[in-house]
C-alpha cells in the first residue's frame, strides 16, 4: 500500500480495508508510511496518527511501534490508555523497550515503568544502569539458557513452550550456577538423541564479551567470528543477558557515521538531520571551526613573516593555494589510510617503521609526479624557470612531510590512546599549512636572491 | 594459547598438545594465530604453515582455512594434494568458496574448480558470473525449502536430515513451481503441529531482493527489517539463493571503508594496507591529488589578478589560509551531514528548499561568532580597523557561501545519479576557495581605497 491508497481509505473511512492492506506489509514498511504520511501531509496530525495506529492488527502494532521515530513514540505514548500502552509493552522485546525509553521525556518513562510488572521494571532498570556504548547496554536480558544436566528433549520441550517469545533461541546456552560453561544450537539440540545430556554435545568453546566492553569491541567479535549472538557476563562471569547480530547492525551504523563526522570536523551528534535544532548544529560544528581558525592563524604569522618577499614578487602568492591544498589532500590521504587500516587492525602499533617506510615510498613517487607536471604547466603558463624550481621544490618538501606527518599522527595518537581521528585532523592542516609555507619561503629566499 | 606457546610446541614437537590446543580455540582465532606466527616470525614459512594446517583437527581446518589472507590460502591449495583439497572444499559453505575463488589466480581457480563436484562446480559457476557488488554475487545457493503442502513433520525430518550442511535453516522458504511464496522460522515448525500444511502457518509478508539488486540496498533491507537472512529471487521470480546477516556486515564494513576513503580522497581499494603495493597505493592517491592541484590552481590566477593589491598591503595575504581553511572546513562540514544524511534516507531530494533553510541559518549563526572571534584578534594583534573589517566581511559571506555550496553540490550531485561524495569534494574545495579569494580581494579594494 502506498501513501495516497492509505489516505484515500482514510479519508472513504474504509478502516477494514485499511486493517488488511497494514496486515500485508512488513512493520518497518507500515512505519515508514504512517512517517511519510504525517511528515508531507498537514491534515494527518497526531489524532490521525494515533487513529491510525488503533486500527493496525495488535500483533504487528508493537512491531510498527519500535520501528517509529521517538517523536511518533512519544506522541502515541501520550495517547494511549494504561491499557493500551500495557498491551504495547508485552509485545516489545525488552532491549527494544529500554532503548525507546531512553530517547523519552522523565513523565513519560515513569508512565512506561509503571505499566510494566515488577520484574520487567526491575530488568529494564537494570540495563539503564549500563553506561552508554557498553555491551550491557545492548544486551537484552531475555534469553534461553539449561542446566548441564538437563536432557535434549527437556530441552526442546521447554523452548516449544517458551514459544517466540525470547529474542533467540538459535543459540541456547548452558550454565552451571548460573556461569556460563558452554552453548548449544537450537539445530544441534533437533538433531541430538532425545535422552543425550546437554553437557556431553555443548561447544564449551565460547566466545562471549563482559558487561563493560566496549560496543566497538562487540561489533569486531560479531565481524570476526561471523556471530549471530554473542553471551555477555557479568564480573563474576555470571551469564548476564545475550546481544544478537541486529542491535550490532546498528552500532556498525551509529560507529561509521560518528567516523565520517569526524573526518567532517563535525561533532558527532545521534539525531537525525532535520530533528537537530539550528543551534545545536551550529554547536556541534563551531567548536572545530574555531580551532581550526585559531591554528590557521600559524600559517597567516609565517607568511606575515615574509612581507618583503611577497611585495617584491606577488607572483609568489599565486601558488599558495596550490602548495597549502595539495598539501593538506596528501596528508588526509595517508591519514585516512592509517586510521581506517588501525580499525581494522590491519596495521598495528609495532608496524611504526614498516608504515614511515611505506608511506615514504608512495610520497616520493607521488611528490615526482605532480612537481613534474607543475613544473611544465608554471614554464607554459609564466615562462619563469627560477619560479618553477622553487614551487616545484617545494611541492616535493610538502607532499613527502604531508605524508609522514599524516601517517604519523594517527599512530601517536593511538599511542597515547586518544582517538586518532579526532586528534590528527586539526594538528594536521596546521602542522602541513605552516611547514609547507615555511619551506616555500625559505626555498624561493635562497633561490630568487633577495 | 598465544604465539610463542605455539611456537614452543613446535619447537619441541609436541604436535598432540598442539592439536588439542588448537582444538579449544575459536577458528578466527587459529587463523589470527597462524597469520602472526607467519607474519611476525621469519623462521616459520610456507613449510611451516602447511604443516601446522595439516596438524589441525580436520572439522577446524576448513573453518580456519575460510579466515586466512588470500595470500596464505594460495600457499595452502598450492601445497595441497587433490585429495586434502577436495576434503577443505567439502565443507566449506558455497558463498565463501566463491569469496576464496574471486582473489585467486586463473590456475589455483581451475585446480578449486576440478576437485569439487559437478553440482558444485556448476553452483560456483552460476555465482561467479553474477556482477560485482550485486545481491546474486553474495548470496549462497545453500538454503532450505519445502512444498506448500509438505507437513510440519516432513519438513523437521528434512531438515534433521540435512543436519548442520546448510547454511541458514532457521528460515525455511515454502515454493512453488521454484516460485518463492512463504517463509516460515525452524521455532515456528517446532510450536506446530506435525501434521500441520507448511501453506497454512507460513507467512507470506515477504522481503527479498533481486539477484541483480546493489548490495547496498540489500544492507539496508537488513537493517530496516532487522533481517538475519534474506532470500534472493530471480527475473522470474525463482528463488536462486539466500544472504545471510554475515556476508551483510562484511558489506557495510566494506560499504563504510569505501565512504571513509572517497572522503579523504583516495580511490577504494578491497585489499589491505601491506597487501597493495607502492605503486598500486600511488595509483589510487595520484588521480585525487592531480585533479585538486590542477583546481587548485583557479584560485591561483584569481589571486594573480590582484598582485597589485597584495604589493601594495602584503599583510592581506596572512589572511588567505584562514579565508580558505575555514572556507573549506564548513563546507565540507555541510557536505558530510547531507551525504550521510541521504545515505540513511533521512534527507531525500524534495527536501531540498528545507534544507537550505536550515543551512543557512547554521551557517549564519556560525559565521557571525567566526566572524567576532576574528575581528577581536586581528584588533588586537594589528590595531587595524580597515583590516579587521575587510577579513571578518570575508568570513561571513565565504562561510555562509561555504555551507550553501556543501549542501547544494550533493544533492545536486545525488539528482544527477552521480555518486555525491566522489564528486562533491573536489568541486566544493575548488569553488570555495576561488569565491572566496574572489570576495576577499574585491572587498579590500573597496574598503582599502586602491
Amino acid at each position: 500500500m502506498d501513501k495516497n491508497t492509505a489516505l484515500e481509505l482514510l479519508q472513504k473511512k474504509s478502516f477494514a480495508q485499511l486493517k488488511v492492506a497494514f496486515g500485508e506489509m512488513m512493520p518497518a514498511d507500515a512505519a515508514e508510511l504512517i512517517t511519510h504520511l504525517i511528515e508531507d501531509d498537514n491534515d494527518f496530525g497526531e489524532r490521525e496518527l494515533t487513529f491510525l495506529f488503533r486500527i493496525l492488527p495488535k500483533d504487528l502494532a508493537a512491531e510498527v511501534f519500535t520501528f517509529l521515530d521517538s517523536d511518533l513514540q512519544r506522541v502515541l505514548i501520550n495517547a494511549f490508555s494504561d491499557k493500551e500502552l500495557r498491551s504495547v509493552l508485552d509485545e516489545l522485546f525488552l532491549d527494544d523497550t529500554v532503548d525507546i525509553i531512553e530517547e523519552m521525556p522523565a513523565n513519560v518513562v515513569s508512565r512506561i515503568l509503571k505499566a510494566a510488572d515488577p520484574e520487567k521494571r526491575r530488568q529494564i532498570n537494570e540495563l539503564l544502569n549500563y553506561p552508554e556504548d557498553s555491551a550491557g547496554s545492548i544486551m537484552t536480558t531475555e534469553f534461553v539458557f539449561f542446566r548441564k544436566d538437563s536432557t535434549v528433549e527437556d530441552a526442546l520441550d521447554r523452548i516449544r513452550s517458551i514459544g517466540i517469545v525470547k529474542e533467540t533461541v538459535y543459540t541456547c546456552y548452558v550454565t552451571e550456577a548460573r556461569k556460563l560453561i558452554g552453548t548449544i544450537s537450537l539445530l544441534e539440540l533437533l538433531v541430538a538423541e532425545p535422552e543425550e545430556i546437554l553437557e556431553n554435545i555443548m561447544t564449551s568453546n565460547i566466545v562471549f564479551a563482559r558487561v563493560h566492553d566496549d560496543q566497538e569491541e562487540v561489533s569486531k567479535l560479531f565481524r570476526k567470528h561471523d556471530l549471530a549472538s554473542l553471551p555477555v557476563v557479568d564480573d563474576e562471569d555470571r551469564l548476564v543477558g545475550i546481544i544478537t547480530f541486529d542491535d550490532v547492525m546498528d552500532v556498525m551504523q551509529d560507529e561509521s557515521a560518528e567516523d565520517m563526522a569526524k573526518l567532517g570536523a563535525v561533532l558527532p551528534n545521534e539525531d537525525s538531520y532535520f530533528d537537530t535544532s539550528v543551534l545545536k548544529h551550529v554547536k556541534s560544528r563551531i567548536v572545530w571551526l574555531l580551532v581550526l581558525m585559531i591554528s590557521a592563524t600559524l600559517t597567516g604569522m609565517i607568511t606575515n613573516h615574509f612581507e618583503a618577499q611577497i611585495s617584491a614578487i606577488p607572483l609568489l602568492v599565486a601558488f599558495m593555494p596550490m602548495l597549502m591544498g595539495t598539501g593538506g589532500n596528501s596528508g588526509s590521504q595517508a591519514s585516512t589510510m592509517i586510521i581506517q587500516g588501525m580499525a581494522m587492525d590491519e596495521i598495528r602499533l609495532k608496524d611504526f617503521f614498516k608504515v614511515i617506510f611505506k608511506e615514504f615510498r608512495v610520497a616520493f613517487v607521488c611528490a615526482l609526479i605532480l612537481s613534474a607536471v607543475n613544473f611544465v604547466r608554471i614554464m607554459l603558463f609564466y615562462h619563469d624557470l627560477r619560479i618553477a624550481a622553487v614551487v616545484s621544490l617545494t611541492l616535493i618538501g610538502t607532499v613527502v612531510m604531508a605524508k609522514l606527518l599524516g601517517c604519523i599522527l594517527p599512530m601517536l595518537a593511538k599511542r597515547l590512546k586518544i582517538d586518532p581521528a579526532v586528534m590528527s585532523a586539526p594538528l594536521l592542516s596546521t602542522l602541513v599549512d605552516s611547514c609547507s609555507m615555511l619551506l616555500y619561503f625559505t626555498i624561493a629566499m635562497h633561490l630568487l636572491d633577495f
